[in-house]
């Protein structure tokens, strides 16, 4: 992988000198046009070799271009509001959005190379990881994002002389730290953890460019053009990329699914009920102030039928909460700053830190329900949110979520009652819209929907409980319990 | 200021079981009122004696409105993040939008009133810090927040007999530690303290209303009520709100103003500029890599003329930077989750960590400039900008921010030819437009609010810097300058 990179590339001053001023006009063109079209974001990543001209390549295109329009990240050590949550949450937050360019000094990949190199992880972990770094890199390929990841080489000779050479001068000594020294005897390591990383996510959406780091005028010409001609290519694309064909999902071949086989019928007398919702209600108030669970964090997901319950259900969750424990997230239209940010950044700006609980009304899902059956978003879209949001709740379950995530499910024959009794009330009017109404003329396909997104998306440390709410009392109980069991688990 | 809150009053529950029913649904009519309208954001502030109910009050709006619509933040320790920022970064985060309620628990009150408790302040100080309260909540008024905050008082013997009851029961031990015990035993203390910052904080605007806590029925009513009824007038108040009228900026009654005493014939030779610029760069970044630049930050704020070289201007600054260290804030029209929130939330975002440098180019001088001149906001609106600007500033030097506002100004004649040079060239064109023609007619009025701006904003700790910028020489070398002597002097 880093052969091409020690020929010993070389360009001389004339040369350099005569291409800059036009590389530098076209660079910063194609960054006006990028501002104007404000279509896609750009988000360079910058690794490799100490002393191999990582920061000078960042200060580089900083001076190329318009700073003002580059958001420059060091991802140095993570704060504590970022251990508390996922690793990748720190990334999540700075990702430039459409129409900027992003720059990363230091990235997802920092981490677990350095842990491999310091023996803290096996191969084997080192594979996992950087498995999950090729879908979210294609994730945010698939989101129209353009990636570069530019990797600064040296070799091994290479290197020694030009830590020498920086600790020789007064002006340049402060470059060079023991740490950099202790580094440098790990070369070997370090170049095969990071070989083996990279090989493995230089992918079509987001290869990586190894670039020699020794000659700074190849260095930088390098960088520049690359940067420059994959600019050009995302702005002067004109038709939508074209995605691989998915194979469609097939229905069920006979008309049996998974909320076919929900009872319904099941239901509490009000007795029961109050005794139940008590009971409930203490045990789940109790485990919040368990000393375990400032370790923990509980995502809740409501989701279900129009008119299922979902306010009344949530309403009985935080009855049991102290409020300043609590956060309960609305979803509803994407704002501005989140429609220039991939799909599932408006959620990542949501994750609670340990010992909190976030209430999900409507959720990520929306782009496997709403947005698959109202065509808001194209088949390949959808069908890609599946395995993006099991990466993402695998995430979450990681770093300590509890994730419960409810379907409240009710009959047609039940919601059409509901419906009207909403019209009849004065004051539940406001709770009914059109939408209501078309979306009911959907049924089977929201149906279809739901059987698609349960069947994907339940997973050992993300379950769907599905919920049989055509009677209210019944459905909140079960959702109590469920959520307590569930925490109970993870205590 | 407690006295009436010390009268034993009581609610049968007779009555309470009457009136609470009628009280809830107006409450959640007026909490969907509020939504649908977006015209306001309602802040709830609770604060309090230990035990006289504040949690309960807390928990009960969220049982009686609709929790998914009201967002409550427990203000407890703050975090490393929080740390390095003004006192008021963390409350500025999680202000409410437009069309929400936000409850914190714990506020700006919290700290200067225990740090008196403790002794670790003087009363001079909690004075201090209140007319600085009250200035915040007048600007929260001003944009048109709904201020209400509650302050839940139990009398000595009460709260004696209410930590007892507490304690003697095991369902409710855990509510009781000994830092509550430790708490009761300041009791004066506390009630003088919270007495003066009450009474001072106490404004027409952001009234503090006192509720006895002792009985719970009473408690519950009273805040539900006063909720329901602040509510009520604003969604009902049709007309605008009425300031008094200001009396107008009298501008110099001869023609002689700041603007007109620059010399803008100074000038640097090139060679000059040459050594001078690297000289002052060099200056820069070793001052960036000093030890103390970890303890402070830089906000370095650029505004001008159209054409005066801002953009130049910063990337002579950014040059002597590590990329990693700074980020250019270009200020254009706000965000919508920008604009559900008062002027300088968008800024507030962006204040620095230490140890980092932060460039605006443009900034919330924007209200007293250009939305002045245009008539972007109303002459209120601008006119209190200044005060809330001092304040802004005055934060982020006390925090230790190092503030540095360049105006950079050129002359009519030299504008036009630059104007005229940016038309001839074709890559400079995207920088010329319509509007700034347009700008250019009101030459005067700029040259106005300009004046203004520097006499009423210009700070011993944030001063202005007019920078004569005819000469774009001149003007950077002067301006790098300018930065070095204000970062040594804060070092």
């Amino acid at each position: 992988m880093f052969e091409s990179a020690e020929l010993g590339h070389k360009i001389d001053k004339a040369t350099y000198d005569q291409e800059v001023p036009a590389l530098r006009e076209a660079l910063l063109r194609a960054q006006y046009e990028l501002i104007e079209k404000a279509r896609f974001p750009v988000l360079i990543l910058v690794g490799g070799v100490d002393g191999a001209g990582k920061s000078e390549t960042v200060n580089l295109l900083n001076e190329w271009m318009d700073p003002r329009h580059i958001q420059t990240h060091g991802m140095g050590e993570p704060t504590q509001e970022e251990l508390q949550r996922p690793y990748m949450w720190r990334f999540w937050r700075v990702l430039p959005p459409k129409g900027k360019i992003g720059i990363l000094f230091g990235s997802w990949y920092t981490q677990p190379i350095v842990n491999r190199v310091l023996g803290s992880s096996k191969a084997v972990e080192l594979d996992q990881h950087m498995e999950a770094v090729v879908r979210f890199e294609k994730m945010l390929a698939d989101e129209g994002a353009l990636i570069l990841k530019f990797w600064m080489h040296l070799s091994k000779p290479q290197q020694l002389k030009r830590l020498t050479a920086l600790e020789k001068h007064q002006a340049t000594r402060w470059r060079v730290t023991e740490e950099d020294w202790r580094r440098f005897k790990m070369y070997d390591k370090f170049r095969k953890a990071s070989e083996r990383a990279l090989r493995r996510t230089s992918t079509a959406e987001a290869p990586w460019l190894v670039v020699e780091g020794n000659d700074p005028r190849y260095r930088s010409l390098t960088v520049g053009k690359s940067l420059l001609q994959a600019l050009r290519a995302f702005l002067d694309n004109k038709t939508p990329p074209r995605h691989p064909l998915a194979p469609p999902l097939a229905p069920a071949i006979d008309s049996l699914h998974l909320l076919k086989t929900l009872d319904l019928s099941l239901a509490l007398p009000k007795k029961t009920y109050e005794k139940e919702l008590e009971k409930y209600q203490g045990r789940l108030n109790m485990l919040t102030r368990e000393a375990g669970f400032k370790n923990v964090s509980v995502m809740a997901v409501f989701e279900g039928n129009d008119a299922a319950g979902k306010g009344g259900a949530i309403r009985r969750v935080t009855g049991a909460l102290d409020a300043r424990r609590y956060q309960i997230i609305p979803i509803a239209a994407p704002t501005e700053e989140e429609r220039a940010q991939p799909y599932l950044w408006r959620f990542w700006r949501h994750v609670p830190a340990h010992g909190r609980f976030v209430i999900f009304d409507r959720s990520w899902y929306g782009r496997v329900l709403v947005e698959r059956v109202e065509g808001y978003c194209s088949e390949y879209d959808w069908m890609r949110a599946y395995a993006e949001i099991v990466d993402f709740e695998e995430q979450l379950a990681h770093n300590g979520a509890v994730l419960a995530k409810f379907w409240l499910s009710i009959s047609k024959e039940e919601q059409l009652k509901r419906f009207q009794e909403r019209e009849q009330i004065a004051f539940k009017q406001f709770k009914l819209t059109e939408e209501d109404w078309r979306n009911r003329e959907k049924w089977e396909a929201y149906e279809a929907a739901v059987c698609d997104m349960v069947e994907r998306t339940s997973t050992r440390y993300a379950p769907w409980s599905l919920v049989e709410a055509n009677d209210k009392y019944y459905a909140r109980v079960k959702i109590l319990k469920t959520l307590c069991e569930q925490i109970e688990r993870a205590l």
